[in-house]
């Protein structure tokens, strides 16, 4: 079986053919906005600064040594704290940069600095917050909240049957806008997305090693239900990575 | 501009079709060896053991916080044990584990635990050894010399003229080897493989950040050439992304 070869172009570099093409932001079309919209009415929860004083194991070395993926949860509350100090390590904003101020430095890199990604919570087990789906607004570091409600048996029926994600204290849920790369980077959007994804994911395993938690990055998923599921409509946005997160037994 | 359909499908979820194929695992095909074959009489070099004395700046925290996109090097050589523990953080095997010991537990995460990349390096300023091309063999911990010679100038040039990259004490050149992740998973391969190679380079970027270094992960290649000067046939394997490391000025 061997990959077929319009899927290995994706994998390799189409950053030569693309020279020759005109990207939006070539042309003069206005940049995507950073961060979704949303109902400036609907709840908003403020998320605690975050300092190292949250972190428990502060030794780097021992967090990339003792990273693992982790798929037993202790039935434990992860603080909000905790939450806001995972959702800054994985999409935090620590700096808006350039021309007014429409590029973020962030705690992961991204292609041209793009960051594509916005952020979906199952909330299952954390204090001070309702079970619920929630998204995160990096740029004002607080929670929207969306539904209030127990999704958490969805969706681990949405990454076919993987029960243990039904145990999480929460479950990340990261969607894609993919024009914000591709107003840049045409042709070369899925290798950059894809690659960013795995950045963020990759803090994300640090930052709970660093506090008594663990991930488990998922990939297999029913894209359509899990769409749903967040709200998005799966062509302008659509889901593209997750991860449970729970205390360590 | 709108990505292609084919592509978009790279991006999202295909654990649901892959359910009928067959893939090679299945049909009982022997698992594709986990490191790349080498000639015993070429040079190897042992690389130092790492532990945590290696690491400048412990916390993990700060390491989060301060990491960037790194494109200017002090000119100064990094040590070997620097360069051991970069290897290390970014595809250090940790443990041996399953039916005869053919799974690789390591400091990143890889879906099903395939880890489909070789580390090719352009080593430029690390103590110890000579310039040249080199490879990293993560199942003994050491280096594998390829060839004597500067080739900072090339992989700059390979890399559509970067010219910050000739400036790097080394550079990290990831390839991938797609049938080791296609031989479990089928047609999630693109997208896996483009996760996982997230995952390793933003280790590097923390790893980096411990010991006073920086990097800047780079995607803008040409795939030809770059394949060229690793030495692989751009069909088994080829060039996926790549990262300089240098000194922070």
């Amino acid at each position: 079986m061997k990959i077929e070869n319009i899927k290995k172009e994706v994998i390799q570099s189409n950053f030569p053919k693309s020279k020759t093409l005109q990207s939006d932001e070539s042309q003069g079309v206005r940049q995507p906005f950073l961060q979704k919209s949303y109902d400036e009415k609907a709840k908003i929860i403020e998320l605690p600064e975050v300092g190292e004083e949250i972190v428990q194991k502060l030794d780097v070395y021992q967090c990339l040594k003792e990273r693992r993926s982790v798929r037993k949860y202790a039935k434990e509350d992860i603080t909000l704290k905790q939450l806001s100090f995972l959702l800054w390590a994985t999409q935090g904003v620590e700096k808006m940069v350039g021309k007014n101020k429409k590029t973020t430095y962030r705690t992961v890199p991204s292609g041209g600095g793009r960051h594509p990604f916005e952020t979906y919570l199952v909330i299952n087990q954390v204090q001070e917050l309702d079970k619920g789906l929630y998204r995160y607004l990096p740029l004002e570091h607080k929670l929207l909240q969306i539904q209030v409600g127990d999704f958490s048996n969805q969706v681990a029926q949405n990454s076919m049957g993987q029960k243990y994600i039904e145990n999480a204290a929460v479950v990340f849920i990261w969607s894609v806008v993919p024009y914000r790369t591709e107003w840049r980077y045409t042709i070369n959007t899925p290798k950059l997305v894809l690659l960013d994804a795995g950045h963020v994911c990759q803090n994300l395993y640090i930052a709970c090693e660093a506090i008594g938690c663990g991930t488990c990055a998922v990939a297999c998923y029913d894209q359509e239900k899990m769409d749903q599921l967040i709200g998005v409509d799966g062509q302008e946005e659509f889901t593209i990575y997750l991860a449970p997160v729970g205390k360590r037994i």
